[in-house]
């Protein structure tokens, strides 16, 4: 049943190898039938590369599997608290690709701090507080999901507008319209946290000059009337 | 008309995946023929990967499309300012590079700290000033061509021999005799605010060395009369 | 003799190359029969592309070659010691892979900072002490192994919950149950590291936002009833 | 004439791309015949892709063509000064590779951090003084030449046991035996280059662990009696 959808998620997870979000089989991607209240997910611990359509798992919106021979992704119930709070959304993805789960270890936002993000997100990516003892004990991929409820609406956030978040030494979940959209999402977010961190860095530190008569030099070498690099014609 | 300049203008947008100079279709290149005062650009948000000559846009100075069945880069008011502006320039490129975009986050020039940038910039490559709040809810992508025509004004910059800029918060735009020339300086661009993120983190910060001990036994374990590592002859 | 083995040990070691950990020769994969105890290894100095199942060399635990005509990695003698030290593991690797070495020039533990650590090391991986000069200068190798055998034992840390360190100044060590699960925690290593890296810097540095009128204006060129980036439909 | 020589030349250029040490034709190799004096050097601004073996370009030690269709490099004089200055090798090579050239902009020694450099420099990599005005404007690439040869003099370095140098503001060169032992050199110069730069930030700043209670929570999740993730068997 859903071919279609268990077609697009298969494909919405090879995405993340190609996008190299991904290392082994450190991410997973899912979508969702709204009207049958349906849920195709990755299989756990299954390599991408080998990784077919009847491997995706269905499961309802009380992680039920109702169809695959595979156990559904250790982190099914995270997405299915996006997909009961969330109710635009159609797809949803986590992974641990390098910057944007650099910026969840540091516990830090990924501002906005340039059109790339504004291009996608309305305003900042937030990182969730630290989950707490209890709830990590507890139903812990549930609370992982609360948190991520939770920090949207203490911010007054929409998910439809800021459509990924970090959690607090964890890494980075995005969603979309459906599972490429939330893929989409997600290789933006690891670009804005890589070129954030290099804002950062570089606006915290001095930069200096080269010498004027290397710069004429160099510049000259190459251009006007006594250029003498390359090849003539 | 102008199918020469098609070519070279989609030959030009492929080369910004060939450089990994974009994300997406974060990124656009146009071409000019100066004669008949018709620009050929890149449609908005088409995928590198399908765009097919017939794509390519042909507009005049004031925007009008002339030939195509898509809309022109978003971007396209910001190329023909440069057109305008900058009489001998045939080609013009906009990206969201890595490390270009962060030194335009940060609002920070591209100095000139070494050879590579001198070969082919005669000195620091600018940054914008902030856009104005009228100037960005205004023709924004005219502004943003305005912003960079006063920011050489000001610096007493010529853009012939600087042939890039960073718009604050924004990115980085390059420009050259042709199409291929600006793609060729905006990968000069990213390359060049790649090594000056390295050599500002390097100056302001202190290194230290091995033991001594360690450094001999490792040299003379691959060099010299009692060398045992690989195989003999 | 131990043709499964020797094909386990070889294919291990190619993965090094796919996972991009070594630069040239810079790495070694060892497996063992502990049966039989006899170990096999990578040669020394020979090229991944050229190397065949006949060049890796069998060892016994004295470090005596068994079978080969190559002579077997430099650091035999430190896969030696893990073997004799850490009782449930099959396999090992040394690499210097960029980030896991950093960490060892800088004489850093990689911290557990978030889960993707935590998924594969209980703790810390911990960074040995400096070498002394005796121990550089007499059995080198071995003192290597020893080194690293006493620092899980001064900190308490088991080998089969941490399953990977790094030599001070020279760079990582990783094993598991078979040379292959040896690899995988390299390449975890590597990962982490690199995470560790970036969430470090930011963990000490401030950033700072973009405009909000540049923010509005560009989430809501793509965003909503007055988008015009793309095409219609 | 000399077929081999051009043969190694040509190929040894061609490294260059494989090892990512180079953005557009950013960098040159030569080679010499030490019983003739005569130098086989890539030719001036050609493209890798296209070079061919009659494209080499054949010198005397006075700079001299001896045989070719084309220039030389423009960099051939710093060639010139190796060959004649240090009597051992074969080969040379410059680049403008990103992290190697990132010290030589920030006017720093790549220090010996660890055994990575160890294995093949004996000691820090030099970083040459600023060249002098008079020293750009007259005979410029003979003078870089000289400033190495003098670095090396002054500090009482063999440039066989340290077979490479950054000139300042400028960028690496290396040399060897042969032109490939120099393009190894290269290679592991920028290796180093990049592990000392994450070295030295990690020296200068502080990290911080993970919560105790997730990293219990991951482990245990993965692994022993009350694991969950991944299929079964």
């Amino acid at each position: 049943m859903l071919e279609n959808l268990k077609q697009s998620v298969l494909e919405a997870n090879l995405l993340l190898t190609k996008y190299q979000l991904v290392t082994f089989t450190w991410g997973n991607v899912s979508g969702i039938d709204r009207e049958k209240g349906i849920i195709a997910i990755k299989p756990s611990g299954v390599a991408y590369d080998k990784m077919k359509m009847e491997d995706i798992v269905l499961i309802d919106l009380e992680g039920n599997v109702v169809e695959g021979h595979l156990k559904p992704s250790s982190d099914f119930m995270t997405h299915i608290v996006f997909y009961k709070n969330f109710p635009h959304i159609g797809g949803a993805v986590h992974t641990h690709s390098r910057f944007a789960t650099s910026f969840a270890q540091a516990g830090r936002d990924i501002l906005a701090m340039g059109t790339t993000q504004a291009d996608y997100f309305y305003g900042d990516i937030p990182c969730t507080r630290y989950m707490r003892k209890e709830e990590i004990q507890g139903a812990y991929e549930l609370e992982t999901g609360n948190v991520i409820v939770e920090t949207f609406k203490e911010r007054g956030m929409e998910p439809d507008e800021v459509p990924g978040v970090l959690v607090h030494s964890h890494g980075p979940f995005a969603w979309g319209k459906d599972p490429f959209e939330a893929v989409h999402n997600a290789v933006v977010m690891e670009e804005c946290a890589a070129m954030d961190f290099v804002s950062i860095m570089l606006m915290n530190h001095e930069p200096q000059r080269m010498q004027q008569s290397l710069l004429d030099k160099h510049f000259k070498r190459k251009h006007g009337p006594n250029a003498y690099y390359g090849q003539k014609g």
